[in-house]
């Protein structure tokens, strides 16, 4: 964020003053829209324009530059070619404006050209103090009807209301004003990013959670400029508002694209990774733009579901029965209605309908039994919420049967959502509902999905909140570790290195011996117990099964000696120049479920913490987990959680349930050596053992990466 | 179907005359809006209103009974109460009409008393000869002009088009209706089917088949009538037109309301055998109702895709980029554009354009470089068709964007498909743009949907169309196997017999020998060579694992020994009272992949080949699909990728790739087996080991169940 900006960013929401330097009247330019868009939102403070090709825009007059102004501009909004910006920028900041929204394009969205005149925005921007929207954005508008700004080139303005919207992408905020406009969806704030050169997501996240006026906000990204700090922010400000994502850019094609459009740089097969950074934040992430919309929809209207209790009311059973597939699909529940609750729901409905969880009243119904039935779910205590769901026959019209639910509604507040079954949602019958808090949907699923938002976002306000655990673990041994492998000169850790450091942070690793001949081996086996494992030691090797280097089950000295004929034979035909230290007799660990930790690290997000089931499973089914250092211990079950393997770990076909809560502990661990020990770059146990519930984890492999030296070198 | 009718039942859609008992004049009754919209629909017919509370119907002379009527009905529409419909029926038939649609409800949906009145009717149908659609439905129309049959009492019609619609919900279907003509959606045909006493979705899929003005054919269904022949139904039907469907009931809370409405017999899990039968038979499936239009939308449009590969033109990045990423996920291609075409492009376009797929031409082209760009872009063969995306910029309008691309199309047969982003699909830009032949969508993820539904269908026309094959087995030795077991009354077969019959159907198992005592054992293991599997033996005992009745990895005398005894031990505790035939001494199998093959049977689906990834992932992933036998060699191939786990098969991490070519003659084999032989109602090979490529497949453990005497019984 530019320096000296307010966290409201009111300089750019609610200025007093703004100069649009290079407005114009030439009909289709970008200045003669947006100066004309200012006058015609009703504006409440005095807007400039500032251009020396015209004496008047608009009507009003036009200065020659920002210097001849009557007035210092609170907000400048720059449409000038983009080799004059950053001189634009200087004239505005000396005169003391304190925000700055740069539409013209041409920055690092073109190239290393580009990228240097951005530098140069950049810089002006921070020297000046000021806050900066863009370069190549759409603008910024406040439908406050205290202030009026919409600082766009949009031909169309949304309604006012209470969603606001952030995107990456200027094109497609304007197709977004166009639609909501048309929809008559009505919005906050919007605010086009651009190149993020200044004020970023993160920034309008805490303005716009600020905001008395926005009750939902929208985001569309192409990455995030700042992950972590993303992260942080948003698991904030989701405290107070709920937060839709479109992330674009899912798929490498569409990363492609990311990259040459705003110079994003997406990084292939990352994209779980925003799913985790979502879901640690509590941001509902959106597949689809129809979608966003939908969901904004139910937000908009300030419903919330306070559990996962659904009751759906209908008088048509193939609309209720597509409600109940959607609402499983979205974890919510349709609960059995108790007897009572039937039979009085049952005196009041033909004989024929079926009153059960859909409750369908049939066709036969009129208007008054949407509200008493309505009326007495919602008063049964046993549901959380009501699908209503319409479909049209003759019995009644759409008018009275919105009329009906509305009635039934003020006597709850629990949250009612509406299914006009075929009518559109600018009938004049959902736009009643609207009006008045019902959010109303065309199709079932529609409906059902809102719904299911509402649950995800009331499962994560009220998600058990213990803290990040820190661990006693043994930082000397760890420190001492770490150094010695520095002072050898190893990136790499061999393996019983890599094992003192999984040690020092508490996770078990099984009995092991360093030794260098096969006598010396024998005998630590007999110290051990068989059965044991047999791999070469080598700093050089750092996967030992792809060179033939492990040997496992060894149930005697018989087998030790053969095995090691073997495996030695077999490096030396694989591996020949490796150094070798000898090779380690482990004990052999008993049954469980293997997974794989790991810690991988990046400019944007930090130390991650990576999550997968063990053995060939990780790479054929894709079957992993990404969660930001540090985690908390719910961060830790949901990480596990999310995989599809996790029903493995709780048992199947009666096998014993294995340690999931020694798995989180681990999971937590590994999180804290991430954070605690920036030296180590990479770090993978694989495979760790999850062994039957009671017994713990143990890790057999552990694979340690350290830094650069010139990187992980103390600052001054 | 009901005797007597023709394929394209005429007698339904297009009669000549049609006869409306109980027809009324008193607002809000079925049988007043049915008479009302037959007479506004502009029937070309002659429609008589039956009654005898009235002498006038709508102001047309009504009549007391069907005796009355001057001339024979072709078509009887019913709306008398339940008790009296099937005695309406017997006038009607006697009379000689041909088609009957009974809208009237209380049958099979309401109970037993119900049924039994449903099966009368259902007598007197076919007593007559008659096609009878109902009961409890919600009606028929035909648009065709030279028809305009509206016998649904619907309030809205939709405008007559080439979409025909078959609703096994009367009020889903009502609802469509509705949202149909608010739309604009045009309309061949409607059928409610209800409770499909009669016509079927079967029969109906024939007769829009043959509809000339029907190009696509839409269903919902929340069970099908006759699993099986519907397959074969629509298998050849969708070689001319597509088929879209809603299948509701999905989920077990979904089933159980679908149970209620309108009492199919839905059975829980079994969704999965839907998507199978769709898949087998071409059929598209469909998730939402929403999506359900924006398919037909596209396939109703003509337009077909003779490959993959989309080019994306747009004037804004983010919505190409979100179109990509729909691309891919659709599997749909974007190639890169070859060097000269992009020099073509470049060319024309701004300096900033990204020349690129997606082609982002940016907001400051014009609605000419659409036409030249496309024009181009189509012309460059290295295509099969485009999405056109379109933002609002100040520098081109809606309407000539949609003229320059309507230039550019008419150069070209390929398909072009338009987002007019942030205009809705009732904006005049979209309905100038639809009624030229291009499908326009609001949201670019909408629009990718749609082609790759048309991607799907032509991979579906362009499949390899191998026929069944069938393999040369033995059924003799196959019957031997089950008359010996059916003899000894074994309900189950015991291992050894279980692999006869695996053998008989050329599927390899490995080499065994049933033994009494240890020492027999030990001979036997001889002979075979070690590693050996011990097994016990018995009848009695399905799931030998279960029992702790198997031990693998014997690789000598002693331990095989050892093994005896603690399997004897362990199988004497856990299943005292089983009777044992001994034990059984396998080769034991060298390794490879795990998978089990089954057969299930199904009243209406018949045979049913089950596939699923071996071992404990069967029931913790749910990796599971179904196929309805005879099986075709591309079903086994598409059954095996159909698994989440197919990677796995195809080998990871430098793996040696698993015989697919082995399972997929595998699977065909059992297929085989499950045609030809009845009498065996439930049948696994699991596991089913898949060794490396070339080296085949081999049964290690098979289970086979006998279908009870009665049934297998020859019938006389």
């Amino acid at each position: 964020m530019s320096v000296g900006s307010s966290p409201e960013l009111d300089e750019l929401f609610r200025p007093a003053s703004v100069a649009v330097i290079g407005a114009s009247n030439r009909p289709g330019k970008v200045g003669t829209s947006l100066f004309r868009n200012l006058l015609r939102s009703g504006y409440h403070g005095v807007a400039y324009p500032v251009n020396p090709s015209w004496k008047s825009v608009s009507g009003v007059r036009c200065y020659p530059d920002v210097g001849s102004l009557p007035e210092v501009p609170e907000l400048g909004v720059v449409i000038v070619p983009a080799r004059a910006v950053a001189a634009t920028l200087d004239e505005l900041g000396s005169a003391g404006t304190k925000g700055v929204v740069v539409i013209s394009a041409g920055f690092r969205e073109v190239g290393d050209a580009g990228a240097a005149l951005e530098a140069e925005v950049i810089a002006r921007a921070r020297s000046h103090g000021m806050s900066l929207v863009g370069p190549n954005c759409f603008g910024v508008f406040n439908t406050d009807p205290a202030v009026g700004l919409n600082a766009t080139f949009s031909e169309s303005l949304p309604p006012a209301g209470n969603i606001a919207f952030v995107s990456q992408s200027g094109a497609l905020g304007a197709g977004i004003l166009e639609y909501a406009a048309s929809e008559r969806i009505g919005f906050s704030r919007f605010v086009s990013v651009g190149n993020r050169a200044g004020v970023d997501e993160n920034d309008l996240l805490t303005a716009l959670d600020r905001d008395p006026r926005t009750r939902v906000i929208l985001l569309y990204v192409e990455s995030l400029a700042h992950g972590r700090e993303f992260l942080e922010v948003a698991r904030d400000v989701t405290e107070h508002k709920p937060v839709l994502v479109i992330k674009s850019g899912r798929t490498t094609v569409g990363e492609r694209a990311a990259k040459s459009h705003t110079g994003s740089l997406a990084r292939s097969g990352w994209d779980q990774l925003y799913d985790s950074v979502f879901a640690q934040s509590g941001v509902l992430r959106v597949d689809s733009l129809g979608g966003l919309f939908r969901l904004a929809k139910i937000f908009s209207s300030g419903l919330a579901l306070n559990g996962p209790r659904l009751a759906i009311l209908t008088n048509s059973g193939g609309p209720g029965i597509i409600a109940a597939d959607a609402a499983v699909r979205q974890g919510l529940e349709l609960p059995a209605l108790s007897e009572s609750v039937r039979a009085g729901l049952a005196a009041r409905l033909p004989s024929i309908a079926a009153v059960a969880n859909p409750l369908d009243m049939t066709a036969d119904v009129g208007a008054d039994a949407y509200r008493t039935t309505l009326e007495a779910l919602l008063a049964s205590g046993e549901v959380d919420g009501a699908l209503v769901i319409s479909t049209p026959t003759g019995t009644m019209t759409g008018e009275t049967v919105a009329r009906a639910i509305l009635e039934a509604k003020a006597t709850n507040p629990k949250p009612v959502v509406v299914c006009l079954f075929g009518l559109t949602d600018l009938s004049s019958e959902a736009s009643y509902l609207e009006q008045h808090g019902v959010p109303t949907y065309t199709f079932p699923e529609e409906a059902v999905e809102g719904l299911g938002s509402l649950a995800r976002y009331r499962a994560w306000l009220t998600r058990p909140r213990a803290p990040v655990r820190t661990f006693d673990v043994d930082r000397p041994k760890a420190a001492a570790v770490l150094a010695k492998a520095r002072a050898a000169g190893q990136a790499v850790l061999p393996e019983y290195a890599a094992r003192g450091l999984v040690e020092a942070y508490g996770i078990r690793c099984p009995t092991a011996r360093l030794v260098r001949t096969v006598e010396e081996g024998v005998a630590a086996a007999a110290e051990i117990g068989y059965p044991v494992v047999l791999k070469v030691a080598s700093p050089e090797i750092s996967h030992k099964t792809d060179v033939g280097g492990v040997a496992v089950g060894l149930g005697d000295a018989d087998a030790l000696r053969a095995a090691w004929e073997r495996v030695d034979r077999s490096v030396r035909a694989a591996a020949p120049q490796a150094r070798r230290d000898g090779f380690e007799i482990e004990a052999q660990v008993p049954g469980g479920k293997e997974v794989l930790i790991g810690i991988q690290r990046d400019p944007s997000f930090g130390p991650i913490v990576v999550l997968a089931l063990g053995g060939i499973y990780v790479e054929a089914l894709r079957d992993v987990a990404f969660r930001l250092a540090p985690m908390r211990p719910l961060s830790a079950r949901n990480m596990i959680e999310s995989l599809r393997g996790a029903p493995l770990l709780r048992g199947v076909r009666g096998e014993a349930p294995s340690d999931v809560a020694a798995l989180e502990e681990a999971i937590e661990r590994v999180s804290q050596l991430a954070v605690e020990q920036p030296d180590v770059a990479e770090f993978d146990l694989n495979p760790l053992i999850v062994r039957p519930s009671g017994l713990g984890v143990v890790a057999v492999d552990a694979r340690v990466v350290l830094a650069p030296p010139s990187r992980s070198a103390p600052s001054p």
